[in-house]
């Protein structure tokens, strides 16, 4: 399904590039986290691919908040730069919201400044969605899924997957329609929900949480966690999870992804 | 309640004046919709009782887009209007969004503007959150109903109560931290949702849609709806009623908001 959706992107950029329009992509990258540098490298691999233009820019650890803004403000002002990606987490000194408030919304591709936001809870569609939550809704229409009338449980209320997940499945329109709630670290009976959900979205970040027991028969599992978990099988000691224990909730789901191959690196 | 945030803000805006400023509201009103002039009224009156500045441009029902962006356009530009709400339904050849998205997001009081409803679903709290959500918050809070935990079930998914409402009732703070479930037209099994709500919220504009049977004993039920019935017993032939069937609802509930009385007019 990823390569598909690869090859609709590759043949859309080759359209553009025949009408005279290269699109950039423009990563910027502050320090040297591991994880950071893998996903960097995977967005730059995946759009030089596809045909577009563009480049990482990387800046050290130590860089002050003006002078990231100050580098924002260039790709804002760059008509060759139609795409402008900052890299989270950034170091401590720079405070990620103001960051993302510089960025033109008409470049912000992971669709986190206010402006897109909003938009995808109104339900415009021109804007841009936060891509993991895009990628599930891509994902449950590429795979027959119906959301209509579903019931949907999204454990995880972060502003990257869980708000906008929910925002996005609740709307009026096809891959939305869903009757949709929300569960967090303060919900009170988080089994009784996750268990009479038709499509149950774990985005909590803690490894392994939802087990099999949890889950409705039948129900369609999205896991987008990605936790490291101590293994001493592995040659590194720790081995990938995902928020779900795959190995009880296989046989309970109909449908499941797996962590890692689906989401992530 | 309704009194003591009167006066709350007359004190407020009593400090600002103290401090030079004079906080001035402009209400735009197009064509002579009668439950309009009605809302456009009570704004006036309010605002001025606060000790408000500000002053309510009525513009004729043929009013072009053009002509009304042109009065926005102004009133973004005049320091002495802190305040811009264009008043809902506008006619037919003027496009809501496109009016919405030209007042300066600080300006915009009712919290329309995609920025305003993206910082509201983010969790900032420097914009302007639309007013009924954010009347629901201060009538939970101020009568000391807990979110934290609770399971709030909002039927109706509006961009002016429903979502934005739902947005607010997740958030991570004091007023939030609740369950939500947003239920709506196609809402498979609406019963069992109303049925398992501590917190029942409806915005659906159906008349005495959500009768007792459908609310957990003890449940608060907050009902923002405002429907036309027909009623031979009045002078008028109809009366004012809510999506909540009051009278089997009312001992069921702990507290429940009346219709009319509590909302609206």
């Amino acid at each position: 399904m990823a390569a598909a959706v690869r090859d609709e992107v590759a043949a859309e950029v080759a359209d553009l590039v025949a009408h005279g329009v290269i699109p950039g992509l423009t990563v910027v990258l502050v320090g040297d986290d591991a994880a950071s540098a893998t996903y960097v490298g995977a967005k730059e691999k995946a759009s030089r691919a596809a045909g577009m233009a563009g480049e990482t820019i990387r800046l050290p650890g130590s860089t002050t908040q003006a002078d990231l803004l100050a580098v924002v403000e260039g790709l804002n002002a760059d008509p060759a730069v139609h795409g402008i990606l900052v890299q989270m987490p950034l170091p401590k000194q720079i405070d990620p919201d103001t960051v993302i408030r510089h960025i033109r919304p008409d470049k912000d591709v992971d669709g986190f400044h206010p402006v897109n936001v909003g938009k995808l809870l109104i339900g415009h569609t021109d804007g841009f969605v936060s891509c993991t939550p895009a990628g599930v809704i891509e994902l449950l229409l590429r795979s027959g899924v119906e959301t209509r009338g579903a019931e949907v449980v999204v454990v995880g209320r972060s502003n990257i997957v869980g708000k906008p997940m929910a925002a996005l499945l609740m709307q009026a329109r096809v891959g939305g329609d869903a009757t949709v709630t929300v569960c967090h670290s303060r919900t009170r009976n988080l089994v009784a929900h996750t268990r009479r959900a038709d499509i149950l979205i774990a985005a909590i970040g803690q490894a392994e949480m939802i087990t099999g027991d949890m889950i409705k028969p039948g129900a369609v599992v999205i896991d987008v966690g990605m936790n490291t978990k101590p293994d001493p099988t592995t040659a590194k000691g720790t081995r990938l999870c995902g928020d779900v224990h795959f190995a009880s909730a296989v046989d309970v789901a109909s449908k499941i992804t797996p962590v890692p191959g689906a989401w992530g690196r």
